[in-house]
């Protein structure tokens, strides 16, 4: 159960630290923190995160790197859809938490016309900087491909294991500083699902490209860490 | 006493850094370092002296963080106000020095009918962004919460507790690259009371948000970690 | 085996990560993340591939560094070849993924007579702010050389190895920090080769000083360390 | 000797890539690093060649450290002289670099009657946003004065002397974040220095207070840390 708790605040985290710091800070003219300013917060959420709970839970905030540690071998099934209920509950309470600030704002409301309204993410006439849906697949895939390859590396035994949550971290920063006009970049289901549930409208219809991409290659990087990189201990 | 002292050059630091960087540098035209260079140092203050001074005092820096370590049950409460008491001299030392240096520049006047004025903070037509109370009480609410989470979790005895400073450091910046919109950014009562003693008027007025709500937030998190979060050692 | 999928992999990532940010968000009027995010880009892909897979191929990801290590006494000559094609195989293969994902942005063409073309480096007429081909060449080398410096020192044997991921990677964002003005910035002669197969034209013409600039900084590198700087373990 | 080769490779990166990025860098509009871009180099220098060549010269790369270290009882008086020798000259091999690359720009020429030109540092006509020369002796006293608290609690027996690199590199980050605009940055003899020989005219008469201020500051630092703050180890 503490484990859950751990996966429900990191994710709760997540949303309100990456998707508020894109609400509240990154549209300011001349002083606001652009989209690089947007990177490193998402980064920090889990660097942050990874520190304080990752003893607990393992550090996931993520429905991806469930899957993904799965396909690696470093996660049980059975334990699949409690944490991810778990960081989607947490991300919907993160969402909801931003709505009530951003409420106390004079003439504040979701324009779910508009590509990146309330930081969801979408693809289309919806990406930021107007990519395909074939582009925002291809990125969202091969991101989240290299964060798992990150993750399995930078947490194998083998490894210099006390920088994972640097190393982590901000491979989320770089992953944000790439591809925020392609997606407003997602890599992360229950991130989408909240903002979308909030905003409705297209960008909850482009939903299932954030759950099928990031997982698929989440999996893949899964498979491909196993065969291709894991050393043997004796190796 | 050699605590107090690491208390009060601690706090200086963080008020001399962190206000001097939004003070000297945020608002330079084309070059300046904005809102996101402004959450970098503050968050480089705390990192820095964790590591100086950490092994002294523990590190505190913040009257929200004595209280919520105390909630935790990680401080005892005979020392809450000595320690409280080094880090506003601390604070207000070093708005003192940032006074006299920014009195060597020509035309220097603080307009305390401006947010911001002398990186206080505020709400309402005080919030950088239009923010109401009832937001800026939620925002450093959840903020302090999450900073004392990953304070609380960072040093827990099961955690990788060498790189606390680096995740406690970068959750400041975190805190303000999400937050310098809606308050200027507190979540911490030391910093807020050194502003507006120089600034007066209405910042001082609104200061008890910046007492009540970091401190109820960070005594929550005291509460939560304890009981859904902490694992005993032989779990 | 396993150590040529780590280089081909790091590689990649350096590539899509690097020049896919440059790409993709460097150029967003008001929002893009400007030279410093691309800086960051860069660094963030090598600090995070060191700790993911530095423990199975060490992490080179650049033909210099692999000729700096050989030069410092740290890598075998007849690893080379292998180390340095695989290393060019994933920088081609990332910057063939960036090239799809960026036809599927409307409008989008490579016009290969404007310096930094397809994030590709140059001189002269094409060194993003004008400098001269000696100053390239002198920038590219000074700045291996310290790169080399900052990997043999960081990993040497009594130094404080389990940080060399953290040195090494921010080491590269300081080096790009200071000279995408001059050349774009490469360092890397596998970068380098990827982006300008597929620009082609001037270049092309100009991979050469990429190959040669930096393997000669990269080799005075690892003189300079083993006879001026090294220390053996009983001094 | 490899001590001081050290303190020269050190001190010349230090000049190379933060007085570099400033050079090159920070004034490009639009895409340009800015202050924030410039204080992460210089930072980055410093930690880069801290894990670098620290096990080495224990890396100073600044007389005013050196003075500082030596009043905190932590290095010998026998040793400055050859140690800011070393530095100095590493510096203005840098800043000779620099300007050898600079030349290759068309146009290029130094304006010595700006402020900061070549990077110089200065105070009155010749601070970048025009602080008096007693706010620019304050400010540079009270930044050196915490760099070297910094340093000297970060390195000390009882501290967690493996991130000390990390800590001090991103302490003179933040010092630039807080003082570019008032003196463009020393709390560095032989930076400031190595720039002035090169312009030349006010920047030189200038000098002296970047030797003053920063040595001062940093004695100062040597007697707090010890008598205020350093803990005997059966404390």
């Amino acid at each position: 159960m503490k484990k859950l708790f751990a996966e429900f605040f990191g994710t709760y985290w997540l949303v309100f630290g990456g998707c508020g710091s894109a609400l509240f800070a990154a549209g300011i003219p001349e002083l606001g923190i652009g989209f690089a300013g947007v990177s490193l917060a998402f980064g920090l959420t889990v660097l942050t995160m990874a520190y304080a709970v990752g003893h607990i839970s393992g550090g996931h905030f993520n429905p991806a790197v469930s899957f993904g540690l799965w396909a690696g071998g470093r996660f049980e099934a059975k334990d699949l859809v409690s944490y991810i209920l778990a960081q989607c509950l947490g991300a919907i309470a993160a969402a909801g938490s931003l709505f009530v600030i951003l409420s106390g704002k004079p003439g504040f409301a979701i324009d779910n016309t508009k590509a990146g309204a309330f930081a969801s993410n979408g693809y289309g006439a919806f990406s930021p900087d107007g990519y395909s849906m074939m582009s925002a697949f291809l990125a969202e895939f091969v991101l989240t491909l290299f964060f798992l390859l990150i993750i399995l590396g930078a947490t194998d035994k083998l490894a210099n294991g006390k920088f994972a949550g640097v190393a982590i971290g901000l491979g989320l920063t770089l992953i944000h500083l790439v591809s925020i006009p392609i997606t407003n970049t997602s890599v992360n289901p229950a991130r989408s699902t909240s903002q979308a549930l909030f905003t409705q409208g297209e960008p909850l219809m482009q939903l299932w490209l954030f759950w099928v991409a990031p997982i698929l290659g989440a999996v893949a990087a899964g498979f491909i860490y196993k065969n291709l990189l894991q050393q043997s201990e004796t190796e």
